[in-house]
């Protein structure tokens, strides 16, 4: 029978992403869990292709088995591969209150409520720039997460990106003094300054690709930025770059979510060399899974269209992402403040380039 | 008035200690959220030496009064004060069912009372090896937290210096195949060995001293590492260097506590570089919080002798850690495997130090 080395490089080959075969290992342990294969991304967090590529290639090796419900189940076969190697299936251990991310919603009902019924008619995610939203309990949780660690309450907060509306939120907490929202989505702009107009809310929401220098006037007058940002390392040391120029001292933060489903832990490692020597700022959080992606309409057309495993409606929110806090140091520094053109969202990591590539 | 920035100054002088003026704030913010010196530490995560100095300094401006009970309050000009600087009492959101670690106990409570049964008898922290062990939730959470993350079950584990008792607690879990303890205090290495016979679980205890270079046998011999190292940037280089060498291949894991009581934001910004471009390791999580000290009895005949708001019992387990999880990767390498030599404990952010010499 294959071994774990074997298939990782098998993969390597196939997707072009480095594989080990300790992620081999996370992913049959994960599909030892669950038969649904959002769920398996989900548990083994593992970039979409490597996944799809490896239950695939148990396919052909005949050790699973997929039903026409499009369910992934291991065979007699496959499961004594399992055992022999001593794979078990993953376990969790996830806190229910509060999703894992540590937070007592308690407080925050209100606020959920609100902020449900205030962006009832909230824009559509599209694919033009990669959107997808997270949950209202995302949303809160950050809310709730900026409060605690100091950076909310008084605060003058930048929001690089909002189609996730945290602006919205922040807004209704009452808590920062001043909002501005930078977004290339002309649907949000509008909509976020509608909202802001109605409720009365001190945000100021406007046209900005972050490839553009920042406007003048917010280069170092942030106390905290909150980001969603493309994975390609391009895209995320311009991105987060700018989210630091924007920010006034030491002391400042910023929030960013990332993902080990579009970026590899190579990617990870790549980028915290940047966070820890280019820009000089500390890593003081991340949380694995703390922000869930509302499942968005365009998934099943722009992946894996080959494999019926993959076209099954998602059963729970599976994408989701790790929330980075990051915080700005005496020698800090982020991006010269210019134009810098970058690949937004392609790379071979990404999940439309594969599907539409496979 | 002083501004936030004077008083960071006048505190870098005092203590050596690099501090911002958001350091002051939060340590403002934390102050006027609870009377307890101990837990504005807690509330504000800030070192203990910089946390005293301006709680006595604000005394000194007659900003603040310390009662008979060494409860710290604000007067009328303080809360002013506060008010002038837009400073709000600290919120906090943390879920009370995980403690904030994200973690359900359920499916665990056989082990956190099989732990507490097993290890009643466990010896006392003692300040030769700057001991201090964690509560029984936390340990069962890192239990928890390694078999989550694919760590422990069916895993050989290495436990580097093991005064919380995390070896027992992972046998009795019955998940991985080998645990082996180094660990550099004679009684722990011989109470644990007991304890391992006693009911048979698969740890092994040894008498080492990680500035002693590793056994052979167990270099690259690991899937997983779990330490709690002490606080100077040399001591976490060595010992996280040496746990990384003590691990297979890509893909293995390491876990270990870091605090911002000991180690400021610099410092873990110097670390992190280590991690990042050195040993080339990927963090995957930063769970702020996690680790809760049991308040160790030669905690008040260490420091603070000369404050009154110091010298109080610590009302909660105040000193906590965060838990970093990193990950090996293809390039990932640790120290050479010979003796290091290097300061263990005392540098200016340490806790005994800052007592001592103020």
């Amino acid at each position: 029978m294959e071994s774990l080395q074997d298939i990782a490089h098998q993969i390597y080959q196939r997707t072009g992403v480095m594989t080990s075969s300790k992620d081999v290992e996370k992913i049959l342990s994960a599909a030892a869990a669950t038969p649904h294969f959002w769920e398996i991304i989900t548990l083994s967090q593992k970039p979409f292709s490597v996944v799809a590529e490896i239950i695939e290639l148990l396919r052909q090796k005949n050790l699973l088995e997929v039903d026409k419900n499009g369910d992934i189940k291991f065979n007699s076969k496959g499961l004594e591969y399992l055992v022999s190697l001593k794979i078990a299936p993953k376990r969790t251990y996830t806190c229910h209150a509060c999703e894992g991310r540590g937070i007592n919603f308690s407080k925050l009902e209100d606020l959920i409520k609100k902020f449900d019924q205030v962006t009832v008619n909230r824009p559509k995610a599209i694919s033009d720039y990669d959107q997808g939203f997270v949950t209202t309990q995302t949303v809160v949780g950050r809310i709730a997460l900026l409060a605690e660690r100091g950076d909310l309450e008084g605060k003058k907060l930048l929001v690089l990106g909002d189609d996730d509306l945290v602006s919205i939120a922040a807004g209704l907490s009452g808590m920062p003094t001043e909002i501005v929202v930078m977004e290339i989505d002309d649907r949000l702009v509008e909509y976020i300054n509608e909202v802001a107009n109605k409720y009365n809310l001190p945000i100021k929401a406007m046209k900005y690709d972050f490839r553009d220098k920042l406007p003048e006037e917010y280069v170092g007058y942030f106390d905290t930025f909150i980001t969603d940002p493309p994975e390609t390392i391009e895209a995320l040391e311009i991105c987060i770059g700018r989210g630091i120029s924007a920010l006034s001292k030491e002391g400042c933060a910023g929030y960013f979510g990332l993902t080990s489903i579009e970026a590899s832990l190579e990617k990870w490692n790549v980028f915290q060399q940047i966070l820890a020597s280019k820009f000089k700022v500390v890593v003081t959080d991340i949380i694995h899974n703390f922000n869930h992606y509302v499942n968005w309409d365009y998934l099943l057309n722009t992946v894996g269209k080959q494999y019926e495993f993959v076209q099954v409606e998602p059963k729970l929110n599976w994408y989701r992402s790790s929330m980075y806090r990051i915080e700005t140091l005496k020698d800090s520094k982020g991006i010269e403040n210019e134009y810098k053109p970058c690949e937004l969202y392609v790379d071979e990591e990404a999940l439309i380039y594969r599907g539409d590539k496979a």
